[in-house]
This record gives structure tokens, C-alpha cells and sequence, in this order.
């Protein structure tokens, strides 16, 4: 089932150690402790806050207390909780969603395993390079932490477009240029254009979406049907997929309001998300029944579209949305979910040649694009007043006078259009890198099949079987004689 | 194996469009952002407390700081994870313990879901309802997500003795009636008659077993027997069973702690439940021992009563129970619900035709009875001295002087029989009207079964049996001729 | 299958329920609520501090308030949410993690259920006891709960040693044992000689990874061959038991800083652990695959090594070891577990005569050792200065002047042989007196099957091929007439 360019016994070896080696000696010369987890910084008399590398704060206020504080006031617990939520949905969620595949869990969840967690590391050098380093130094803590699962969530979503059809070293490379170029354009969103984008309809959702489509499109395979009957799923793999599902529904809250300000944009944006996620599962399983012809409900639908009220709030979540426009926004990203995977994905694979294994575009790219419409129509459309003494934290540039609401908006939505070009161009040059024949991609009739890469064991029901034939040709042996 | 009365096709959409429109219009017209999810309101010079919806609070008390307050003492941190372990036990708890038949995993966390999703948006409008409008507005945050929740719990209490047997429609009809009676029971308790039940032994469990029980007998299929194969477990359903069975033991003190008033109550609650439910594990292995003719651990017991101990700490868990006191009820809750599921359930089937699909009786309904009289056992027996001036925190009407320990106690054992008045005559009227054939219920031979409402993607193991008997067949052919 | 011994029947129920009156009795009698669980003393207008029994901080110093306080000081939310991450891997994370066997699910999670459940009770009784009675009594909160989690899981670490080859009663009366002499050697390392252990590479690995290998020597089994076809995974319990792996893995960071001290320790610790856990998933996958003939990766080395890296960073993690150190540790630590599990493990088996079913010797045997000795390194290389203000946290006898840093680092190494010492010792008496005949272990043909103590149902499939039997003999009779 193997040729020897997907032996893997010197490639990844070799990529992984240089790879976690390179990793290490930057931590070594370039990261220090940030004031929260700094021993002397923080128990010191005079309080040195050198800030966070502030992923969706995008401004230099800074969350942490700057003067004199006890240990209940570090940042650890009132951002920690909300870590290990996103934590969950990176290596469980992502992880698990994936398995639906009847021959490729090991890969799902452990190809997912590998790359974020190289991903994570890397993400962090990268975020806080671009985020500002100080004296040189990155400084980090639990806000960069929750950065880096979140970069990590995009490389994820790529994963998602070419699963099956990738080798762990092609994933590694793909993770390498996309973590890079995911820090550029949040570095360009956040920090040049100012642009909120806490939940990352754009920043992860889009630019994840986007970029693993291109990548997929140039790794097309045009005889992919060869391994078209693994190319779905088996009762067991769809339980274990709806875990990732339901994980990632559930933590969806804290994902969206991981970064934002403390206080009420916390609670709101949990809340908004909360809501609109409740409210995109009622309308995903109206429209997978609909768009059946027997009425019956599709797990395809159930485990992607029900989640995509959680991308589309991602941008607009921490804004006063109020559960009410959350909810038409969860209901709406509902039913552009199911529709595009019923009707759009089989004319992207047709016409375009875009092999998207998981629906990438359907969960992440179309309902990033709507998250994103909302954010900049809700920055325009809601008035200053509405935030009252609250607008500092949500909009500071607003607030400090800098831009009014709509330039606010305008930012956004150019935000949106600068995320799709570097994404498109990015996926379309890293594909091309990944078309090396030495990254070892597995053959066409060798792709979603977990042993190409994977001890696999016997399955109890095989021995099984081979006993019976073994029993059985016997028997017609004796009868032929 | 399925007939034009289950075909979802436009019924299903056509409920859940409808369904959510309407939720989506009420929303939009009576609810607001409370005073810590909202910009203005929290950051406002001059603070403007109009409190939550308080549940089990039951009282005027505010839990939210009344003045001038920074953002480290928002609400948020101090509810968002006992929150999110009650969201995991709504979606991964509940709807994994009810995947253990071995064609009805879609259906059991498929439903589950869809049942959630609705429940939790109409529960924060009949809550919100019910337990005080301000201005003709619903203020919410997450201390009415940790409720809605929790009413949630209950619908998908009833799910469990109706498992297998009704249609989306039916459960989607059934939630909406379901609801709304948990919140007229529980502001009857809470606020008319100033009763304490933060972990819902009567308000989430017992409502909802008994009203289940009831919709289940009037639903009685006497020829279900059709179906009776299906009605069972196979390993590795068993296997998806347990991490919801699990989750809901490990976070039950999350659950019975989630709206206790802050300090001290929200602290020995989690502690109560979780010694309570440690007891409890250990009569639920003794028991289910001791029950076998062989010695042998049943799996049912393992996955349902070892979580007694959960639902009889509901009530008393908040008070000065002791871990001692917990540990008595939890072990007594694990002796009971096993005994119940040995010899009672199949008494209830045959004598008085109640078909309890995952024995809910054993879980929550006899357990929830004992966890109210402990509570009003405890209430009523335990000396005011004990509590201090902790007192005004637990059993506030108490403290200030309106009623005394021993009719506090009455009025919680009256509170159960009017919990069981209501959860029984709403059930009986809620069964009859799903009895309705428009509905959809599957036909006594498709019940347990996925393939009536799901796509279900072929066994991989079955394929090859198919290949297999294909190659017997034509060997055994060449024999003959 | 089961002979006389092994069943169950009367002694399982008998042992419970003697084990769970016992510790409800002793409960009543010494337990009591602590500070911040008790109504009065939390409430008083004179607070009564009377601390908690501190697991790893090792001195007199406490870490709740010691004056007047309000609610949101409790320690409840400052270690509730890691508490239940730790909960979670007590339960879900190590229950999983050992389902890989493919007919010992229900073993797994069931038997790791119930003696979590006793030990945990056991546990807070016998930390308690050594680690300081006041007035008699042992008063109990969240830092005792995790305390107790943190002792279970050394006797899960055991129970990995001898999985499959153990009756229930076997690993209870084990548990009884372990759990008084883990509270033992932790007394003399906490309390005596001042180690520092936060994360228990000590304390919990290395305890518990050498206590289970001299149990399974003494229960060494000459003809474990018979179950051998058993003894190994199937595609979808490989599945089940990455949901442990993951698991354990995401809330390590959670684990090591449970109960350190508040502020930047807590932070600190996590986010050492963090990136320890991706440098050694990043050096497990390179070593998988490098020491496989063909490249493939090995279930068992991902499942496992992976972890490796937060076992090794449990006791210099809430040192000032930086992101860097970490890294290299976690490295390190991949790569001598994936060498112990490839080169190592046989030959233990082999020479030893060491049957170590989960290989706990190379997840936290080694690098349990090695944790031990980077700490004891950590400590006395570190200057003081690097803690600052922040020393007496971390190291509160340095700072105050009773030792210095490179005694400190002697009294850590010193520990770990304290610990290697009572582990084995310990474990060599405890085996002996689990071969008593009368506890009911297996035979060696009934090893690794859950049928011996469960009631285990039928799979659908088996069902399947005994009807294509039975139809292929019919046939095949009929052609011999």
C-alpha cells in the first residue's frame, strides 16, 4: 500500500527534530516571561508592565492592572479558563470533527495533534515578533498562549480542505508558511488597519477557509475517485466525529471571547455567540431535511453547518449585537452552510477543481465572509452612544476620537478583501510547494487511508472472517475431492 | 422502513423555521442586555443594578455588585465555568449516555442537540417570563444561561423515558409544552414559596422524570416487542455511553453549584456533590454485583445509577450537609437507583405500561424524590447557629426573620408534591397531544432505528460480509453444477 | 469463561460496601468543612483561618486570605476550574487512555471509575491525616479535592502496570494501600524535607509508575501467552483511547498548577507545561517513526510518549525553568519514552519478568525520574535573584533564609530516592498480598477480557456472521446429501 516516497523513516524524522531544534533555540534567545508569569516582575514593588502581545486588542491598552495588584488580579484567571475551553476545541474539536472518515482517525486526530502542535510554537515566535517585541524580547503568557491555539485553529482548517490527501510533512510544511502569513495579515488587520476582530470571522475563519481551498485546488487530483469509497464515512466514524462537533459548538463562547476586553465584552460576546449558535442549529437541521429527498437528515450538515453561527459571530460577538441580531446571524449562517454543501461543493469540485474533504468552505470560508459583513456593518450601523462609557473598550479608536463609526466599518470591510488576497496568494504558492514529490503525498488510491502512514491493527471482526473463509475453503476443498 | 407519516421533508423544516422565527421576533422585542453584558450599563458612572433573572436565588438578593465595580468583578468570571460544565452536561453528557442502543447513536445525540438548541432560546423567555420582567424587558447574562440550561436538562430528563420512540416533531411539540410548565413549577417554588433547590433534585430532576413517565405511558406501544432487538447495546455503543455518563459525573458539581449564591454555598455545594456521588459510585458497583446471578457488573447500572448520587444532592447540597451527610445520600441514591432497575422497571412496563427507555425513573425520578426530602429534612433539622451569618446566604428568608427553619422544611416537601402534580398532569395532556399522527412517530418495528429520520452510510464490515457471501454463493454454485 | 473465583458475586458487594461504611463513619468523625466551605467561619465577623491540608506548598504559609474578605476571594474560583480539568484527567483522561485494549473497555473505564471513586474518599482521609489535623479534624475544600484527585491518579498509574490481569477487588484492596503510603511518602517529601513537587514528578509518577511495576513483577505470569491475540488494540479502541491521550495532554498545563501558589507561579507552571507537551509531541512523532522498519507510526508511542512531557515538567515547572528550559525537557522526554516503549519494555518483560501492560514505566516511570532530577537541578542552579520578590512562593525556605538553593536542590534529589525506595518496597508487600487466591484474579486464558466481571453484549456484527455460518453449513450439508 506504501512506495517509498511515503516512507516516512527518515523524512519526519528529520523535519520534526529540525524543526522542534530550530523552535527551541529561538524560545531560547527570544522569549522571556511576561509581567504575569515573571517571579520578579511580578512580586516586585515597582510593577514593570511591559504588556501582552495583545492579539484582538489591536491598541496599546493593556488588560493587565499597571500598578500595584495581588495574585488574584493575575491575568491567569481571567483568561486561563477560557485557554483551556479553546485548548479543547483545537485538539479535540478539530481533532475529532475529522474522524468521520471510515479508514483515516489516526491521521484525523493524530496529524491534527502533530501540526498544532508544532503550530502553537511557532505561532507563538510569529505573533510576537509582529505583535511588538520589547527590548527585543517576546513576553508571554496566557493571552499569547490563546493566540497561538488560535493561529493554530486556522492551519486546522486548512488541514481540513486537503485531509486524506496529504502526507504529516506536506502538513508541516503548509503549517510552517501559513502560521507566517497568518501573523502578517492579523499584524496588518489589528495593528495597522485597527480592525476588531476577536473571534476571528476574518483573521482565522476566512483566512484559513481560503487559504487551504487554493491549496487544495493546486494539489487537485484528477483521479481521486480511485479512493473514492474510503472517501466517507462509517456509523462509528460519525460518532466519533459528531464529539469534535459538540465540543466545538459548545466552546465556540469561549473561542469568541477569549481575547477580547475584560468585563462586559467578555460576557456579551460568549453570550451573543451562545445564542447564535442555538439559533444556526435550528435552521441547519430545517435545511438538511429540505434539501433531502426523503427528509432525511444528513450527518455531514448536523456536524458542519450547526457550527456555523459560531464563525459568523466572530467578528460582530463582542459588539451589541444583542442576542437578537446574533440569532438572525446564527439562522442565516445555518442555512448558507447547508446549501453550500448540498448544491456549491459539487460544482467547486466540477468546475473549479476544488477537492474540499471536510467542506472547509461551507463551515469556515462562507460563513467567515458573512461574519465579517456583519462586523463591518454593525461597527457602521450602531451608534457611539449605544456604549456608552464602554465604547473605549470595544472601539478605542473610536473612542479616543481617531475615526468615527464608519470609517470604523470601512476599515472592516477592506479587512475582509486584504484577508482573501493574502490568503488566495499564500494557499496558491504553498500549494505549489507542497507538489515536491519528495514530501512523500500519498497515490491516488492510497488517499483517507490511515496504514499508509500508520501502524493499523486488525480489526476482531476481520480474524473473524478470515477464519470463517479459511473454515469455509477447506470445506469446499473436501466437498471438491 | 419508513412510511409517508415519518418522511420530515417539509414538516421538520417547516417547525423549525417556524420555531425559531417566532423565538428569533420575541427576542428582538423582550430582550435586553443585563447590567453586566451590556457596554453602557457597566461602565456607567452611576451603576444601575437591575439584577438577573435569578433562579434558585429565589430572592430580591443580588449577587452583582450594586456599586462602583471594576471588570475583574463582573459576573462573568465568576459563573462562565460552572456555566460551561453544565453546557458539557447538556450536550456531551446527556447525549452521550443516551447513545448505548446500538442504532440510535445519530438520534440519541442528534435529537438531543436539536431539542437543546431550541429549548435553551424558548427557557430564557419563559424564565425571563416568569421570574421577573423590569420595564417590560428580559435582562440576561449568564447567570439566565446557566438556568436556561438547566431547563433544558429537564426536557432532555423526558427525552430519555421516550427514547427511541417519537419523532423530532414530537420532541421539538414536546419541549415547547415542557418548558413552559418547568417554569410556572419553578417560579411556584422559587418565588412563591421561597423554596431552595439550586441543583434541581425537584425542579429539573423530578419535573422532568415524572412528566417524561407520563408522556411515555400515554405514548404505550403494546406491540414494541417489533422492535425489541434494537433495544439494546452493542460494545462499543456501550463504550460512547460511558463518556457521557462520565461528564455528567464528573461535572454534577458544577451543576449543583452553578447559581448557589456566591463564597462559601457555591464552594460547599461542589464539595457536597462531589462526595455524594463518590458514595454513590461505590453501592452502584456493590449493587449491581450483588443483583447478577453471576457476579456480573451490568453496564446500565454503571453508566445510569452511579450518578444518583448527582441528582439527591440537588437540594440539600447547598446547605451544611457535611461531606458525611452527602456521602450517606449518595450512598443510599446508588442502592436505590440499581434496585430500580432490576426490579421495579420491568414491574412499571408490564403493570402500568410505562416503556422507560433509559430508565429515567431509576436516575432521576426516585433519586430527585429523595434528593427533596433530604432537603427538607435537612432544612428544617439543621440548628440556624450552624450557618452564622451565612445563614442570610442559604435560607435568606430564614435569616431575616419571615419564616422558621421547620416551615422553611414544610414548604420544601410541599414543593415536591406540587412538582409531581404538575409534571404528571402536564405529561398526561403534553402524550395525548403528540399522540397527534401528523407528528410523525416511527411504526413499532422502526422504532430504535436510525435509518427512519437519518443517512446512514453503510458498516464497512458489512460490505465485506456482502463480498463475502457473493464469493460462497458462487463457489457453492460451481459446486452444484 | 469464569470460574468459581472470579465471580463476583458476594465478595465485590462485600468489600464496597465495608470500604464506603468505613469511610462514611470516619468521615462523620473527622471531617469537617474548611474555611472557605463553612457558612459560619467564612461569614464571621473574626475569621478562623485554620488553613488547608496544602499538598505542594510544603509550609505553614496559606494561601487564603487570612483577614476580612469578600465572596469573590473564596479559593473556590481561584482552583474550582483547575480542579475539574484534573477531574477530568483522573477520569475521562487515564479511564480512556487504557481502553485500547480491544475487549477491555469496559474494564478500563469502569474498574478505573470505581477505584477513583474509593480512592478519592480515601485519599482526603489519609492527606488529611499527615498532613496536619486541627483540633482533631480534618478540614476539607477545593485544594483537599484536588489533593485527593492527585492521589488517585498515582494508584491509576499502578493500575496501568497491571491492566488485564487484575479482578476489581485486587485493584481496591491495591488502592488502600497506595493511597496510604503515597500520603505517607508525600509527607516525608512535603512536610519533612521541604520538596518542592508541584506537578508530582515524584510525588505521582514516579510513586505510582514504580509501585504498579513491582506489583505486576510479584504478579509476574509465565503463561500470559494464552490471552496474548488479546492483549493488543483494534481500530476503534486505538479511537477510544485517544480521547484519553488528548485529554490528558490539553489539561497537563492544569494539572502541574492545580496547587501551586496563587499569581505567577499558577501562570507560570501552566504555561511551562504548555510548551513541554508540544516539544515532546513534536520528538514522539520523529522518534515513532524513526524506529519503525517501514516509517509507519505506532498508536501506542502517540497514545502515550506524547505525554511524556508534562510528567517531566511536574516538579521544576513552577520553577523559573522558562519556555526554553521546558522545551528541552519535553524533548528529551519524548524521545526516552518512545526508546523505552520500542527497546526498553521487552526486555523488562523479557530479563524482569515485568509485565507492564500500558508501558507506565517509559510515560511515567523515566520521565517521572527525570522530572525529579531537572527540578532538583532547577533549583540549586537557579539564581535567587531570577525569583526576586517572588521567591518565597516558590521557594518559601530559601527565602526566608532556613536553606540555600543547592541544598534545597540536594533535599529534591534526595526525595526522589525516598520516593524510589517506598515505591518498590511498598509495592513488593502489596503484590504478595495480592496473590491471595480468594481476590479472584483471572485466569491467564481470561486476561484482557471484559466478560470475566461485565456483562457484555453482543455485537451486532458477530450476530451477522453466526447467521452466515449457520446458512454456509446448511449449504454445505446439503451438497454432501
Amino acid at each position: 500500500m506504501t512506495d517509498s516516497s511515503t516512507n516516512m523513516r527518515l523524512k519526519l524524522p528529520i523535519v520534526c527534530f529540525i524543526l522542534e531544534i530550530i523552535l527551541i533555540i529561538l524560545f531560547g534567545v527570544l522569549v522571556e516571561y511576561d509581567h504575569d508569569t515573571d517571579a520578579k516582575l511580578f512580586n516586585g514593588k515597582t510593577p514593570n508592565p511591559h504588556g501582552h502581545g495583545g492579539h484582538a486588542t489591536g491598541t496599546s491598552h493593556n488588560s493587565t492592572p499597571q500598578t500595584a495588584h495581588n495574585d488574584y488580579e493575575n491575568d491567569f484567571y481571567y483568561r486561563y479558563p477560557s485557554f483551556q475551553d479553546v485548548h479543547v476545541m483545537i485538539f479535540i474539536g478539530f481533532g475529532f470533527l475529522m474522524t468521520f472518515l471510515q479508514r483515516y482517525g489516526f491521521s484525523s486526530v493524530g496529524f491534527n495533534f502533530l501540526i498544532a502542535a508544532f503550530s502553537l510554537q511557532w505561532a507563538t515566535l510569529m505573533q510576537g515578533f509582529f505583535h511588538g517585541l520589547h527590548n527585543g524580547k517576546i513576553a508571554i503568557g496566557v493571552e499569547s498562549m490563546i493566540n497561538a491555539d488560535f493561529c493554530t485553529g486556522s492551519v486546522l482548517i486548512s488541514f481540513g480542505a486537503v485531509l486524506g490527501k496529504t502526507s504529516p510533512i506536506q502538513l508541516l510544511i503548509m503549517a510552517i508558511f501559513e502560521v507566517t502569513l497568518f501573523a502578517v495579515n492579523e499584524f496588518i488587520l489589528l495593528s495597522l488597519l485597527l480592525t476588531r476582530d476577536a473571534g476571528g470571522s476574518m483573521t482565522i475563519h476566512t483566512f484559513g477557509a481560503y487559504f487551504g481551498l487554493m491549496v487544495t485546488r493546486v494539489l487537485y487530483r484528477p483521479n481521486l475517485d480511485k479512493s473514492k469509497h474510503k472517501n466517507s464515512s462509517v456509523y462509528h466514524s460519525d460518532m466519533f466525529a459528531m464529539i469534535g462537533t459538540i465540543y466545538l459548538w459548545m466552546f465556540w463562547p469561549s473561542f469568541n471571547s477569549a481575547i477580547t476586553e475584560h468585563g462586559d465584552p467578555q460576557h456579551r460576546t460568549a453570550m451573543n455567540t451562545y445564542y447564535s449558535l442555538a439559533a444556526c442549529t435550528m435552521s441547519t437541521y430545517a435545511m438538511s431535511s429540505l434539501t433531502a429527498h426523503d427528509g432525511k437528515l444528513d450527518m455531514v450538515h448536523i456536524q458542519n453547518a450547526a457550527l456555523a453561527g459560531g464563525v459568523a459571530a466572530g467578528t460582530a460577538g463582542e459588539m451589541m449585537l444583542t442576542p437578537f441580531g446574533s440569532m438572525i446571524v446564527g439562522f442565516l449562517a445555518g442555512i448558507i452552510s447547508v446549501l453550500g454543501f448540498k448544491y456549491l461543493s459539487p460544482i467547486l469540485e466540477e468546475k473549479l477543481k476544488i477537492q474540499d474533504t471536510c467542506g472547509v468552505h461551507n463551515l469556515h470560508g462562507m460563513p467567515g465572509i458573512l461574519g465579517a459583513i456583519v462586523g463591518a456593518v454593525t461597527a457602521a450601523a450602531v451608534p457611539k452612544d449605544v456604549y456608552g462609557d464602554g465604547l473605549k473598550k470595544v472601539f478605542p479608536d473610536v473612542a479616543s476620537g481617531y475615526r468615527d463609526t464608519s470609517s470604523q466599518g470601512g476599515m472592516q470591510a477592506l479587512s475582509l478583501a486584504i484577508t482573501l488576497g493574502i490568503a488566495l496568494l499564500g494557499g496558491l504558492i504553498v500549494g505549489f510547494i507542497l507538489k515536491l514529490p519528495i514530501l512523500g503525498a500519498p497515490r491516488d488510491n492510497a488517499c483517507f487511508e490511515d496504514n499508509v502512514y500508520w501502524e493499523v491493527p486488525g480489526e476482531e471482526h476481520h480474524h473473524h472472517q478470515e477464519e470463517l473463509t479459511t473454515v469455509r475453503t477447506e470445506e469446499v476443498e473436501k466437498l471438491n475431492t
